[in-house]
């Protein structure tokens, strides 16, 4: 149906997307830094749907696999990683911090700032659920690119 | 009025913008990704305005309507879409994501990201409003642009 | 003080700055856009700090005053504006949308867009504090801008 | 560990890479703008984690120490800095503006603006916790940046 779609889209665009797929379009950057990063230490609410996270959504919307290197930087200390993670063809994925292991879990109630690499262009976006008081608090930005 | 103010901004900054109107500045790009998505399965407070809910804000400050194509990417099924909206001239619209129900509905408390393509130049922010708990919680950025 | 930190600067940075002053940076841009716009039509908690509000914060760093022409976007009727503000030279300054008056007030509970030209580089960043529940919401996102 | 990365890093991107270290790729800019600014006058919480602050976070990939200067805007005064701070190499940097004392601290429930400069490039995000009420706010973007 996608393609459907992208045959209109492109009658529509004219000659310009000629022979050309969304995967084609290669959307997004393959250099992605989060600045801000704390995986809060305690919860209220029902798990796991309000468990405090910090995570990254991530979408890759081309016809390759990402593979992706996530390098975590500390205030006093060398960075650690990779972690490695795949996002597969046309697929979005959401990574909670709290759930990389290797090479080692990332310290709770700790400052980091995370660089994430790709081979394929993606899109990042950073989000914080804190739930450590009854209510929850959100926030989101589109990560910096380049 | 609009016009007389753009006679005066155009005044203001002299033959650059000559013969320009608001709407030939082409404000905005055609491709915009929002890598974070999720439907809160449930809201307290009152409906509709309190509504737990995950919007799209498009202005279209253009001469020209702006024909909309929304992708929804999975973590582990194929892409759906396209979603289709209008923009009229000159105008801003906000959509629900769980009023988007061609070709199909967006399933609720399921991770997803967006691919929005436009065939006039567009601005697109992400928000959302989580009234899962009793108050509720907002979350805001412009999405990522090409 | 700021002179002879910018001086160090420059020494700092070498040949590339000599003769430049910060406001000869052009920091900013002249076209900024937020799509999401709503005035919450209720409030808790005590007034003025804790009233709902949706706002623009707007810094000025450059050498020369800013005009700025705010023009307000909605879903069913033609835009409105120019609201015309002025930032000083290396000055900050905090817009409240409720507080624009002229030429007509932007109506409560309604959504809409707004476009902020600029003849002088700025920044421009968007906040809501929404209380109409008895705890605040908070969300902010830098402009889109071009 | 991290240079094993890189290494593999380098042979899976090929010859493009070749030579450079995750440092070399000059991650960031050197300005960065948050527009928004305002140091709550009080908190409710445990102390210090939850005390209501404003905060930026850095994170500096390079191998070049950052020597960052922040210049601070008010609606009604002149800009007040330069507040100095250094981000080591490949060193992530949580700095509180309520920290910042020398050559003053900034005041409370005041509006400012914020224009951080920096010689090395680094990567911004602006992020506020609001505890004046009973319950958390949050908010965070990525910096502007050019």
């Amino acid at each position: 149906m996608c393609d459907n779609y992208w045959n209109e889209e492109r009658m529509r665009m004219g000659d310009k997307t000629k022979d050309m797929t969304v995967a084609d379009l290669a959307i997004g950057k393959k250099i992605w830094v989060i600045a801000e990063g704390h995986i809060p230490s305690s919860s209220t609410g029902p798990a796991p749907e309000m468990t405090s996270h910090e995570s990254i959504c991530i979408v890759n919307a081309s016809d390759q696999p990402a593979l992706l290197t996530i390098t975590i930087y500390f205030t006093d200390r060398e960075p650690i990683g990779p972690y490695e993670i795949t996002v597969g063809v046309r697929r979005s994925k959401h990574v909670r911090f709290g759930e990389l292991k290797r090479p080692e879990a990332i310290p709770i109630a700790t400052e980091y700032s995370s660089v994430i690499m790709s081979d394929t262009p993606i899109v990042v976006q950073h989000t914080r659920l804190d739930s450590r008081q009854s209510e929850n608090a959100l926030m989101t930005t589109i990560a910096y690119s380049q």
